[in-house]
């Protein structure tokens, strides 16, 4: 039997890593890197650094799936999402049948919390429900951006006794309509930013949470929300990419 | 100046224990203990294994806090937890300012995540808002209990493209209302459990997360919730106390 091992790695900083995803680490003969282009050179080497921090004795292999192309701006986003989880899985499944030998174990090292908007619990679902590789996965948590987020801003995600309602950028108006007071960010490229209703909520963002890279904003929004996308754009600018997450709190009805 | 380390140790399992919080427990010179009574000996006991599991060279003390008294069934809710972390404050204040000196290091250990439904970081505020007292306080992300119920069901949290809705049992109903595909409750004394529309979820539970009294069930809330209360019944009796989660996910409307 093979086992698949799919290891949560942290928002960014290598101190995140839980003792469960070092053991984890540690048991992989190989881990499968999804190529997803130049861009994310920076997060490769960060990966390559925890590798060479945690790994005691280096003795597995680097599997490359190439990533199938994904439509970002599909008009069916549903429809494009599961046709681009379907050739995931066919690439994922011909890897893990192509590099992994009986009784070894691969991995995944999968950024933030592998149980939050990511794929790949999911497209391993796909690949065992085609029923023609068979494997034990196991899934290690990781410390998502979420929390990075928090503790960076010393905040509560909850106010007392409230809820947590965490979303992406596209469907932010839908959660202010339903009147969440928390709303918890993520996956947004900066143009929900621009559109919620800023007089309502105070705003506590922060970018590359965990590296050294780290930035953080906190205020009213509507004081502090232009700040942030004018620093979104520079740092993205400079560095070729960014990754960010906020939270929205709904501001005390003032009399 | 004093230095306060808040640190998120997991929801059970000391494997999820993360480098940062390893490093913060090395550096406690003091760990501040609050005396809930003898029904968590349990958990008393479990952070007692982690100091000693990863503590390397223990000089360490422990101060214990004694709880004040919270109202369980208060007329106004919000009013009663704002009364009782106001008292938590006092107490917490005069535990920092008596037991902790200038250059010291004094630690909280918080189950899962600090900063979720935790009011550790909320009740430290209200003592620096006092102003009586200084100290830097930092918070350690920790695995929630959220985190290690998804991954023992080995599930995502969220559906594609889709909003987790974390709350507490108290207010399922009203996630409910808003059409929350998925509600991810914590807090709940069983009694929320008994009272959602069954058959339109279904529900991913999990007690002990974690830990070796780990119980999970899943499957389709009018199938299985009766089975979970009648469990959740039998281990609270056998052990004392539960501690549990549950991941509630709509069905898709048949046709």
């Amino acid at each position: 039997m093979k086992t698949i091992l799919l290891i949560g790695i942290g928002a960014g900083n290598p101190d995140h890593l839980t003792v469960q995803a070092i053991e984890a680490l540690n048991a992989a003969d190989v881990f499968f890197v999804v190529d997803k282009g130049a861009r994310t050179a920076d997060l490769i080497r960060l990966r390559e650094a925890i590798c060479a921090r945690f790994i005691r004795e280096p003795r597995y292999r680097v599997a490359t799936i190439a990533d199938p192309k994904r439509d970002r701006a599909p008009a069916d986003y549903l429809a494009a999402v599961e046709t681009w989880h379907q050739e995931r899985a066919e690439a994922y499944e011909s890897a893990i049948a192509k590099e992994l030998e009986d009784g070894q174990t691969g991995a995944f090292l999968v950024w933030g919390e592998p149980a939050l908007y990511d794929s790949t619990i999911r497209i391993l679902d796909k690949v065992l429900a085609c029923g023609r590789t068979a494997f034990e996965c196991r899934v290690i948590p990781g410390i998502s951006a979420v929390q990075a987020l928090a503790a960076a801003h010393r905040i509560a995600l909850n106010t007392i006794g409230g809820a947590v309602h965490v979303t992406t950028g596209r469907r932010i108006a839908e959660a202010v309509a339903t009147g969440a007071d928390t709303i918890v960010v993520m996956l947004d490229d900066g143009a929900s930013l621009e559109a919620f209703p800023r007089r309502d909520f105070d705003i506590f963002w922060g970018a590359y949470l965990g590296t050294p890279d780290e930035v953080l904003v906190a205020g009213p929004a509507s004081e502090v929300t232009d700040d942030i996308l004018r620093l979104r754009a520079e740092r993205r600018q400079a560095k070729g990419w960014i990754m960010d997450t906020y939270l929205l709190r709904r501001r005390p009805v003032s009399a």
